[in-house]
């Protein structure tokens, strides 16, 4: 079967593997150690001689390393930032080699609680490590290394994805050129962990959850759809609610005086919730979630200045979303004030969007400019070679 | 055992019994009918010789009738409004009689799901009709009636509380002098129906809900524990979070790496959800938050001020919070709105509070004043002969 992909697309992609910490297990925040570890990874674009244009992407609490392009011809739908990720987009692959794993802790490839473990034979469950948002870009750095990478031109993610990217500044300020920064926190506040703690809640609550012991038996499908519910509310806007529902009504005229789905709202909440569990762990779900609660990039530096101290020679793009009442944008004004009392390069802009915080996959057109512009600048600044725009 | 109550406090009162709909079963907005139906109510103060001085009181969707004073002298806590209810207080007992009752559908005394069937000698569970804003309404007539009560000085509440305020003013406008809707709205939005819908799948979620026949065994706790963890972050705000728990740890210095409860925000949700299960009936919290979902004045009149057309009369209170992201300003503005398209007398205030939805329940300095303010106006404009205050 061929088929025509369109022609800002990258195509088709494949999954990569690369298995690290074999004979010596990685180190963990928690003080435990976790090896052997395996990262999935994508890659689109080229890289440079001098290895220089490689840009990490980093993805959120739901993502994995499919970020664009398309694993099959059969595919309906290309990767989760396909939209920024190509020839001529923000990212643009004719210029820069990008690279896309799955974080340690999550399903899709990566080392998480449904892998094997090798010293039992069996799925680790519960018995894996409790991991941070400073172990998935521990794990990365073998991974960057592996590549051969010396230097990032840049790093980038929203939400979970931005939390990466700075915790790269922090934790390996010698390797990063530049961090895009978007729709995120540089510390989970406490309404983040009220809803991630809900949504555990709801897998817990799952009979067939059986304390993270599942992998022989049926899934906890119901509490896991739950924690997406749940999770899906604080991804819209009441604006963009409105927009996408108000109070209509799902294959019926008038009120049922019933309790099944009636508001077009729950039945989409509950279509996400479901789709979900088709392609998600419930316990990769409880392990992210405690990871970005434990998230506090300032914990044990005193201040988030201090702990950007070491990074200011990075420059930074941060950008937030006026509707975004998950990270509202006053989160990433924390994170400009610490980053130019350093005295480090940044570019701040708090984007008008009705789409929540959705809007970093949303809002493309607007999105595309500002991280084109911004990369060319650290290309310039760095006397980057790259191919010529074709 | 006595006890000395503070002097502010209506002390010990008792809850109260109204049956009606015993020959003649009440009809519904769903077109059902119910009947014998029991309001359980609690009155404090003294009504006038010409009944003109009755305020009623309707609470939210987790209150009951217990508004004000003790039940016991053995009560920790007042009735859940007491801060406003009593001898020099917002509603000021030495002055009007207030009036409180328990919603059908609730669990407090009032008929429910959990009450029983006379037509099984079972609990009603899910055969229990389907109610409306405008049933609940509908019944507290009754009860009204039942006191001798023509015309109430006015209906206050906030929240749930407040859509059956506004309920009065367009069901029964010639009962009513005026009107107190504080943290409310005309129209449950999407998002508010997206938080009920998600609360009501925790309930299904729960093996012990049995689809609402669970009064022989096994309660759906952990279910509605959940529904309520979720409904308290919607009645905060990420300031109060801050203020109140901030990324603080409980009984405990460092993090533990597991998934124990380790912040002090997910131990005050537990709790806050355990002790909900304590004093109400999961059948009864699907039944009232479908109630909400269905709240929609404009809806069969064209537009909100259609609907108050025959209420421009009355005089309108209207309070909205600033934090409060449940029932947002523009909300409250929208009721302001259609009341002054049809002429009303309306005062409206958004008070600037960090406490979020809570806020009506928490300010209570400032809505004391608002309040009694505005109760004078309306004891002015109708000539109420009151008692002195003392």
């Amino acid at each position: 079967m061929t088929r025509e992909f369109p022609p800002d697309s990258v195509g088709l992609v494949e999954r990569q593997y690369f298995t690290f910490a074999t004979d010596e297990p990685m180190p963990l925040d928690s003080g435990e150690k976790l090896g052997p570890i395996t990262l999935a990874y994508e890659t689109y674009g080229q890289l440079n001689e001098d290895r220089s244009n490689a840009i990490l992407i980093l993805h959120a609490l739901s993502g994995d390393a499919h970020a664009a392009g398309y694993h099959s011809p059969e595919d309906t739908k290309p990767g989760w930032w396909d939209d920024c990720i190509g020839p001529g987009k923000a990212f643009d692959t004719r210029r820069y080699f990008v690279v896309c794993s799955n974080v340690i802790g999550g399903c899709q490839g990566s080392t998480g609680p449904s892998s094997i473990n090798p010293a039992t034979g069996r799925p680790y469950g519960l018995s894996f490590p409790v991991i941070t948002i400073g172990d998935m870009v521990r794990a990365q750095r073998y991974l960057i290394d592996h590549l051969g990478i010396e230097k990032l031109l840049a790093v980038a993610g929203g939400s979970m994805g931005g939390m990466q990217a700075l915790q790269w500044a922090v934790s390996y300020p010698e390797r990063v050129r530049s961090v895009l920064a978007l729709a995120t926190t540089a510390r989970h506040s406490p309404m983040l962990i009220a809803f991630s703690e809900v949504g555990r809640q709801a897998i817990y609550a799952d009979p067939n959850w059986n304390r993270g012991d599942y992998y022989d038996g049926p899934r906890p499908n119901a509490g896991l759809a739950l924690a997406r519910m749940i999770g899906h509310i604080t991804y819209l806007s009441e604006e963009s609610m409105h927009q996408k529902f108000g109070r209509r009504l799902q294959n019926r005229e008038r009120y049922g005086f019933e309790f099944d789905t009636e508001f077009a709202v729950e039945g989409y909440l509950k279509h996400k919730g479901t789709q979900f569990t088709n392609r998600f762990d419930a316990n990769s779900y409880l392990y992210i979630t405690k990871a970005l609660d434990y998230f506090d990039l300032a914990n044990g530096y005193g201040s988030l200045a201090n702990a950007f101290a070491k990074s200011a020679h990075i420059m930074y793009l941060v950008v937030s979303f006026t509707s975004d009442w998950l990270y509202p944008p006053y989160h990433s004004k924390e994170i400009v004030s610490a980053l130019t009392a350093v005295g480090a390069d940044v570019t701040y802009c708090n984007l008008k969007s009705t789409w929540g915080h959705d809007a970093f996959l949303l809002e493309v057109e607007t999105m595309t400019k500002l991280i084109a512009d911004f990369l060319d600048r650290v290309v310039a600044e760095h006397k980057i070679a790259l191919p010529k725009r074709k």
